[in-house]
């Protein structure tokens, strides 16, 4: 048997809990050690297991593998660091920890012969890493797109099928258990940032820094903006997106997007996660499932430790990527997109047809859609438009 | 670097070529050695590593990874057995050999120590097989249901989308390339059939053989049908369904089914596959891709080429399933699921405000739509109904 510990008895650790009995009952070969916690859980299955100090697991040569499941990159980062340097593997659900330091954690697992492993950190219960890293490994990825937070494609569904104005829809949300108290994360789309930088890093092979890259939230969508929407066939989504824009440098961001119905991604309702990914030899693949809750997450955490065992804790993973920096980044300014814009009337026509956007395609009162064209360029465009109109909203619209 | 053979250079042995080709360019290890064909190939840039004689690639002990592209189950087979028995590694593109003798070839490869590979059978180049025997290896797979065909896909979207009749919709198919000269195998399931067998066999740990399982295609649906389906919001879709019933027994089938605009599975258009897997810990996951195509289908296959180089061609891929019999099928019959009826008329409805099918929603002209009931009991109340009127069409509703 091999003995592993977990880090963190929250959700998500009591799920890993809950799916290596489950394995183990069906004959793996995982067995739980220790469940570090600052709690006692006086009374649980798993009572007896319990440690407060991580010495003690760090010290044990016997547990070959740790599931960090704390979150954060305080507690997480120490005691990853050191699990690794004491040869033990590690299994994580931590976006957090590894879009701020996956770079160098990678690099320590490869110098100690260990792995460190993250299915978990993106899309919870979705496999997306290791069919990235592995079944794409033979493509170049130009483009990674989803919707990588359950908690705002939650609340833009509701606002979508409910007609629920933002704030209930988050009460909603908070409600069932889907936002945290503080959402600042998740609505900002800080949350997405995190999860699209650790994709971008292995698609693009360096690291890519949340810091430098840009996430624009939700909070500033309104049911006016959602319907006009709907009226021209789009849904609005919180897309995490990748585009690789040559050799050097790729570009990573969150916003939301208008999506056509014929994308799948427009289709993925209430907490589920849709990744889209872009090769050149297979063409695009999607990934859909939920992106969240301690069970489904514990099923990515316990594939990875399985994973650990059957490679004996001592094959490098293969989604290795090397440090990066803020020059990777390409400036989301030369994108081109079409662009939706709600406003109190239509841009000006001048002698030549066009307006300041160009030629345009209108929606209806004050609502039109702009031809393909270099962000940069568009937001020249709409600061003279504001000069005449008050504009309500500006969004981009997903390529084909 | 790793020598490799192409079986077969068609359409997909093609596409393979190209894939190595390409990923060598970016550092691989694979080396093209042999393409097999019975054709010379004048002129074509892998003219001279064409050979007509299959021993000389197994007496070749250079070459450790054959990559099968034939297709069929006569000189595929033979050359697979071969090449196994010869201690390489076989990748294959070929549903119609894994879905017949899966088992006994991958028996053969464990036998050897070798590997027996099957990524691109089932979805083409969406990363399916790995994901569900790797990643979901801790669930218990409940159910998988998908999108297997995309020829039949592509028929029923234009019948939906475009307004086509069945005959005409399958002529553009066959105009675009999608379909084949004779398109029976798609059209009527077969195609579908062999690779949900496939996915069952993985989830269900024996072999499921398509010759005791049951396929029903689309040569029946009319645009009619896609109407009445579209009223009461639902697409048609042509799905390979498995669902484990108990420990010991599944059933598996092919057949048309109405699909709610609630589930991914229905905005699955044109040519595309989508899977979608049920795993008692992470919930519902899918998978979405081009099914089709030589090379997506060659992303497939040099993904499981880069795994047989990385496991040193000694490991044995974790999708072993055991030899299995017409016992490990359950009959449809048992299967409870609502049922789309299109006839001249409603059924009369009894004193107790029932029909001979129990409660029905009744959702137009001689269009309803019943209570979930097992299959056995639905077909003798439609040989009832069938007595008193003209039923035109029967067609399940997938669960949610």
């Amino acid at each position: 048997m091999t003995k592993v510990a977990i880090l963190g008895m929250g959700t998500v650790g009591e799920g890993v809990y809950t799916a290596i009995k489950r394995s183990a009952a069906r004959g793996s070969d995982l067995e739980l050690k220790y469940a570090l916690d600052v709690r006692d859980f006086p009374g649980a299955e798993f009572e007896k297991l319990v440690v407060h100090d991580f010495s003690i697991i760090e010290q044990d040569d016997e547990v070959r593998i740790v599931a960090e499941t704390i979150g954060g990159v305080r507690a997480a980062y120490e005691f990853t660091r050191r699990a690794l340097a004491a040869g033990k593997s590690v299994v994580t659900s931590n976006k957090e920890l590894v879009a701020t330091h996956g770079a160098e954690l990678l690099r320590l697992a490869g110098e100690n012969g260990v792995n460190y492993m993250f299915e978990a950190a993106v899309g919870g219960g979705i496999p997306l890493i290791r069919p990235i890293c592995q079944c794409l490994h033979a493509n170049v990825i130009s483009e990674i797109c989803g919707i990588l937070n359950g908690t705002t494609n939650f609340i833009l569904d509701r606002m979508i099928s409910g007609g629920v104005p933002f704030d209930r829809a988050l009460a909603e949300a908070q409600a069932l258990g889907y936002a945290e108290l503080d959402p600042t994360d998740d609505i900002e789309g800080k949350d997405a940032l995190r999860k699209i930088c650790i994709l971008a890093s292995i698609a693009f092979g360096r690291h890519i820094y949340p810091e430098f890259a840009q996430a624009e939230g939700i909070s500033g969508i309104t049911s006016e903006d959602v319907a006009a929407a709907a009226s021209c066939g789009y849904a609005i989504k919180l897309l995490g997106r990748y585009v690789l824009t040559d050799d050097r440098h790729c570009c990573v961001y969150v916003a939301p997007h208008l999506v056509g119905s014929g994308d799948i991604v427009a289709h993925t309702n209430g907490v589920f996660n849709c990744v889209r990914v872009r090769g050149d030899i297979a063409g695009d693949v999607a990934f859909y499932g939920r992106g969240a809750g301690g069970l489904a997450t514990a099923s990515a955490v316990v594939a990875d430790l399985e994973d650990c065992v059957r490679f004996g804790g001592k094959t490098k993973h293969p989604s290795l990527w090397e440090d990066g920096d803020a020059d990777c980044l390409s400036s989301t300014d030369r994108l081109v997109t079409r662009w939706f814009v709600r406003a109190d009337r239509l841009p000006d026509t001048t002698s030549n047809g066009e307006t300041v956007f160009g030629d345009i395609q209108k929606i209806g009162d004050g609502v039109f859609i702009t031809k393909p064209m270099r962000s940069d360029a568009f937001k020249s465009a709409l600061g003279v438009f504001s000069g005449e109109a008050q504009v309500f909203s500006a969004i981009r619209i997903l390529p084909e």
